[in-house]
C-alpha cells in the first residue's frame, strides 16, 4: 500500500504513518515523481492539482480536514475515487471550555471556596458584574480568536493582543508592544495562547508581571515557554508573604511532564494539569486515518464525501 | 403608597426603591413600628412573623427571591393577599454560570486533576465528546428552564424533569415519577434546581441516588432539603470503600451555614461552595419589583404564587 501525503507538517504524518502501518510506503508530496506516482492512497490538505491529475491506481482520498471545499474545487480530482473526511477535532471547543472554566474558577471565586472548604468556613463573596471583568487573551491566531469570541459570548468584555493587528467582533483588539502595555494593566484574568517563537519566550517576564493588576489571574493553555516560571512564582508570593498576583491555572510547562519536585505543583494558588487543554489533533487526526485505510482495505462501507452536495 | 422592605441589605433596597419611586414612602423593617404599621407592601426576604402579622392593609408581599418556602411557613402570613415572588433576575446567567462550572470540572475531569496534584502526578485523561455526557437538571421552573437551554447550548444532551410537562427547545422533557426513573439511570451529571415542597423533600433519597450510573456526578445549587445528605455520604463512600458515585457540588444545605463538624465539608470527592450560586443581582431585582408594584397599582394581573402549591 503506498500512500502520499501532502499538507503542512507532511513529515510528522508520515513518520506517524509510517510507524502504524509498518507494511505501508508513505511519501511526502515533495517527493521525487517516481516515488509518488502508484499511490493506492492520498491523504491530503489542500492539494496542489498535479498531485491528484499524475495517479492513476487511487482507491481513496482521505481529506486531512473537516472542509472538502478546496479539494472538491480542484482541476483534476478523479470522479470516480471515494473521499472520506476527518471530522473536526474540535480543537477550538475544547480550548475555550478549558479557559471558560478557568475564568469561571476565578471570577466566582471557586479558589476561594476551596481554600475555605479546607477549614470549614462559611464565607459567601460578592460577584462582581461580568462587565468588571476584562478578560486578555494573549495570541489571536485560530484558536485564540475562537477562545477571544467565546469569552465574549460568555458576557465578558474581552482585550485581544497579537503581535500584527486583528479585527475579531466584539473583542477589542491590541496589537504590537504599546498594545501590551494598554492591555496588561487593565485584564482581570490574563489568557495565553501564542505560539512558541523567538519572540514569545518569556513574553510574560518579571516586568510584564508586574503590569497586571493586583490580585489578577492567570491562564496559560498556550506554551510553557511564555512564561518564565521562576517570575510568575515570584509575582504568586507564598502564604506568609502573598504577592500581587492571585493565582493561576496551568496546562502546559518549560519540562513535561512538569517534574515532580516543581513548586508549581505545591502552590497553593496554582491549578496544574497535564497538558490537557486540547488535545492535539494530530493523534486524534492519525487514528482516523488508520481506521479509514484499514475500513478501505477490509472493502468496508465508508461515509464518503457526496460531491454533488459539497460535503 | 407605603412599602416595608426586609432582607440584609434593606437600607440599599430603600435607596434605590426611594430614588425609583419618588411619591413612595419605603421603610426598612427596623424602624420603629409606627413608620412601619399601615403599609401597603412588603419587599421581604426571611421575614420575621411578627413583620407579616403586624400589618393591616396589605395589596401584595412581593418575595425578594424565587423561593417562597421560607415565607410561606411563617407563622401570621395574611391568607389573602397576594403573594409575587422574584424569578429570573439575573439568576438564570448566574446560576447557569455555577452550574457550567460544574459540569466542566467533571467532564473535564478536573476533580481527579486536582487530586492528582496533590502527589505531583503527570496523568492526562481521556474528553469524550460532549454527546456522550448527558446531563439531567431536575426542575424546570424559569431558572432551571435557563438552565437547561445554556447547557444544551454549550454542547451537552439535556434530560430535564418536573412534575407536570414542559417543553423546552433541544431538551428532553420527562415528568412524573415515571420520567424521574427514565431520566435518572441515563445522566453523567444531575443537577438539581427544584423548590423545596413536601413532594421534593429527599427526592435523591438512597433509592434515587443508586438509579444513577457508576461515576455519575451531581450539582445541587437549588434547595439542601432535596438530597437526603446521609444517603449521599453513602453514595459517595469514602477513599477506603468508594461508592458509585463519582462527586459533588453543593451550593445548599440542610442547615446553613453547614456545621463546621458536618462530613460533606472534609470530603475528598465534595466541594461545597456558600450559598453564592445566584444571588439576586440588585439592579435586576429593584427593575423587578418596581414593575411589580407598578402593576399592583394599575390593578394588572400578576403571576401569583400559589400556596397550596408551594411555588
Amino acid at each position: 500500500m503506498k500512500i502520499v501525503v501532502h499538507i503542512d507538517n507532511a513529515q510528522e504524518w508520515r513518520d506517524a504513518l509510517t510507524q502504524a502501518l509498518p507494511n505501508a510506503t508513505v511519501v511526502t508530496s515533495d517527493a521525487a515523481e517516481e516515488e509518488r506516482l502508484g499511490a493506492d492512497y492520498l491523504a491530503v490538505w489542500k492539494a496542489p492539482a498535479h498531485l491528484l491529475k499524475e495517479q492513476t491506481k487511487l482507491k481513496g482520498i482521505i481529506n486531512l480536514g473537516a472542509g472538502v471545499d478546496h479539494l472538491l474545487s480542484t482541476p483534476g480530482l478523479p470522479p470516480q475515487v471515494p473521499i472520506v473526511k476527518l471530522r473536526d477535532a474540535g480543537m477550538g471547543d475544547l480550548m475555550a471550555d478549558y479557559v471558560l472554566y478557568g475564568v469561571l474558577h476565578f471570577y466566582r471565586s471557586m479558589d476561594r471556596y476551596a481554600v475555605q472548604q479546607a477549614s470549614a468556613r462559611w464565607q459567601p463573596h460578592n460577584v462582581v458584574e461580568k462587565t468588571d471583568w476584562p478578560v486578555g487573551v494573549l495570541g489571536l491566531g485560530a484558536i485564540g480568536a475562537y477562545v477571544a469570541s467565546a469569552l465574549q459570548q460568555a458576557g465578558f468584555p474581552v482585550l485581544g493582543w497579537s503581535r500584527s493587528p486583528k479585527t475579531i467582533k466584539g473583542v477589542k483588539c491590541l496589537y504590537g508592544d504599546d498594545g501590551l502595555d494598554t492591555l496588561l494593566p487593565q485584564v482581570k484574568t490574563l489568557v495565553t495562547i501564542l505560539p512558541d517563537t523567538a519572540a514569545t519566550r518569556h513574553i510574560l517576564d518579571a516586568k510584564r508581571l508586574a503590569q497586571l493588576p493586583e490580585g489578577a489571574s492567570i491562564i496559560n493553555p498556550g506554551r510553557g515557554s511564555l512564561i518564565d516560571e521562576q517570575a510568575l512564582l515570584d509575582a504568586l508570593g507564598d502564604y506568609h508573604k502573598p504577592g500581587h498576583l492571585r493565582g493561576a491555572l496551568l496546562d502546559v510547562f518549560h519540562h513535561e511532564p512538569l517534574p515532580s519536585d516543581n513548586p508549581l505543583w505545591q502552590h497553593s494558588r496554582v491549578m496544574v494539569t497535564p497538558h490537557m487543554a486540547a488535545p492535539t489533533p494530530l493523534s486524534d487526526a492519525i487514528d482516523q486515518v488508520i481506521s479509514y485505510l484499514n475500513a478501505f482495505e477490509a472493502g468496508e462501507t465508508l461515509p464518503t464525501v457526496n460531491p454533488s452536495q459539497g460535503y
